[in-house]
């Protein structure tokens, strides 16, 4: 297995980038990483990290595109950034997956101007894992595609349904609406026509209908279809939830506990641990043909040695010619 | 004050919400309720919570709008159902605001088959109050309006604002406008039309452009304008990682906590007492001539009688007088 790592992508980059494909390799002997960056920037964070390792190696570029930069102007104008190469990388096959934290918008721009797309994509999606009460489920699309139309959400419910047969180990996955309530006439246009394109599917019998807000975390659905607006928006309210909620139960614990406050400190710092949205291991943008997985900008060492262990998984279950062949028929049936 | 409550609406109607307005009436001396329901279930009600009471009385309706019934379809089907007796009594002047834990669709759509909206309000949208942590913020609209346009949304950050400085006394609230990323031409079409105006709008200087989720809670923003959809999913989001957060750290401190076990699930319960999204006071129902608080469907006696609080104080602060003079200047020179 073989990818490319935007080793100047994410709010501290590269040192934690670089600090993670170290562990990565460390690993997983299989595994081998092409630092994709400004050299003078990445090989001291390799020394830093305790390189150089000889299966990770450097593809050098000048140019990054920024954090907050209009995506689709810095790719025009610096054609030599790192997440640009990435994906040039993986259009010549030279690697089978990239991966980046850096600048959501400019990895999913990039990708999209490659326009190679699996077959009958209409268009690709970001799926996120979200931790419910009964595990993890697979929430999409977060953020690729704020203007879906109801065969865009459909593709969606096929894909995110094969990533959690296929990485959840779901062997029957269902697959929820998000909308404002759960009767079928519920919610806004594209909410009520995707409801009935669902309901006249091949995926019919694992539609379980509208779900609301309240239902992510309970864990009612395997997987959760909404437009990339709403996704992107409910991602985020999701972290900010829980930063308040653990400031919160930390101050209080604080003014209550006594003798035992260090033992309650260490139970917030495992539930941090468990469930922090900047440690999970990022999030595949489904429909490329390749793999593409994109991590929170403040990702750590951690987070991005995760986020190279999905992309492998994600290769070794072939979830690529799982996609096309239900889509081949989940769609020709559904139109 | 004289206020109609709808006595059979919510999960567990009428015993909660009789019981609730029995407490509002003890605390205000200066309040009257009126009752809408069936005299049946609600006659026990009373009696059980301590009742008569010289200042609550009861108007009976023979009909109730399920929790999970179509709102439209209902209202046409049952003629006395309280919901719409809330509202007559409010459109014949004899109370000066209503107050429903009932079926959220039914209760607005209710209000715009009166249509007696404020002067200048093209839709009502609903205000709900947000915890963060620098106190309460406005979020706006939470669902009564799905398919809003620009002006709608400049208009929620208008009477958002008035809530804000009336309500919660922030001198110089500051509106955000709910986007998946901070510069101005990220969003769909909805988002940068919307952002587009505000920044041409009198309320400019107060505008301070897209904010995201994660900023919600943390206090970036008093108003929060959204349209109706992605309000509702971000509330009710919030509910389920609050019940979610709340579950995963009481087990946490369960395995981990000895002597001061006991404490520790009191510090838990102190933060679901301050920030348990049932316990909210109710959302106003603004740009409505009169006054309209909706209560969760889960809401308890203590929930209802804030709500009824908030009516109070909503009537006292003269806000409905304020958004019709502030939209006739800030309409006038925004269009």
């Amino acid at each position: 297995m073989q990818i490319a790592l935007d080793a100047m992508g994410g709010d501290h980059a590269p040192e934690p980038i670089v600090a993670g494909a170290v562990l990565a390799v460390a690993a997983d002997p299989e595994l081998r990483v092409i630092l994709v960056g400004d050299q003078a920037q990445v090989d001291p964070a390799l020394k830093k990290a305790g390189g150089p390792h000889e299966r990770i190696e450097l593809f050098h570029c000048t140019q990054v595109v920024g954090m907050e930069e209009s995506p689709v102007v810095a790719l025009r104008k610096k054609p030599d950034n790192s997440i640009g190469r990435c994906w040039q990388l993986l259009a010549e096959r030279k690697v089978e997956a990239i991966v980046s934290a850096g600048n959501t918008g400019a990895v999913v721009a990039g990708g999209f101007r490659l326009r190679r797309f699996l077959k009958n994509v209409e268009r690709p999606g970001i799926a996120m894992l979200m931790p419910t009460e009964k595990g993890p489920c697979v929430l999409l699309d977060v953020g690729a595609n704020v203007h879906p139309k109801p065969e865009h959400l459909y593709q969606y419910g096929v894909m995110g349904s094969l990533l959690a047969k296929h990485i959840l180990q779901r062997s029957d996955p269902k697959v929820g609406l998000m909308n404002i309530g759960a009767e079928e006439a519920k919610g806004n246009e594209l909410a009520k026509d995707t409801n009935a394109l669902f309901n006249a599917s091949p995926l019919r019998d694992n539609f379980i209908g509208n779900i609301e807000g309240r239902d992510i975390h309970k864990g009612v659905a395997d997987v959760v279809v909404c437009d990339g607006f709403v996704g992107n928006v409910v991602l985020k309210t999701c972290e900010g939830v829980f930063e308040f909620m653990m400031k919160m139960v930390a101050h209080e614990l604080k003014s209550v506990l006594k003798n035992e406050m260090l033992l309650g400190m260490q139970a917030l710092q495992n539930l941090v641990a468990r469930y922090d949205y900047h440690e999970f291991g990022g999030a595949p943008l489904l429909g490329i043909d390749g793999i593409c997985i994109i991590c929170h900008g403040s990702s750590k060492d951690k987070a991005i040695k995760n986020a190279l262990n999905v992309a492998t998984r994600y290769s070794n279950a072939h979830l690529n010619e799982a996609i096309v062949r239900e889509l081949e028929h989940k769609v020709a049936v559904a139109s």
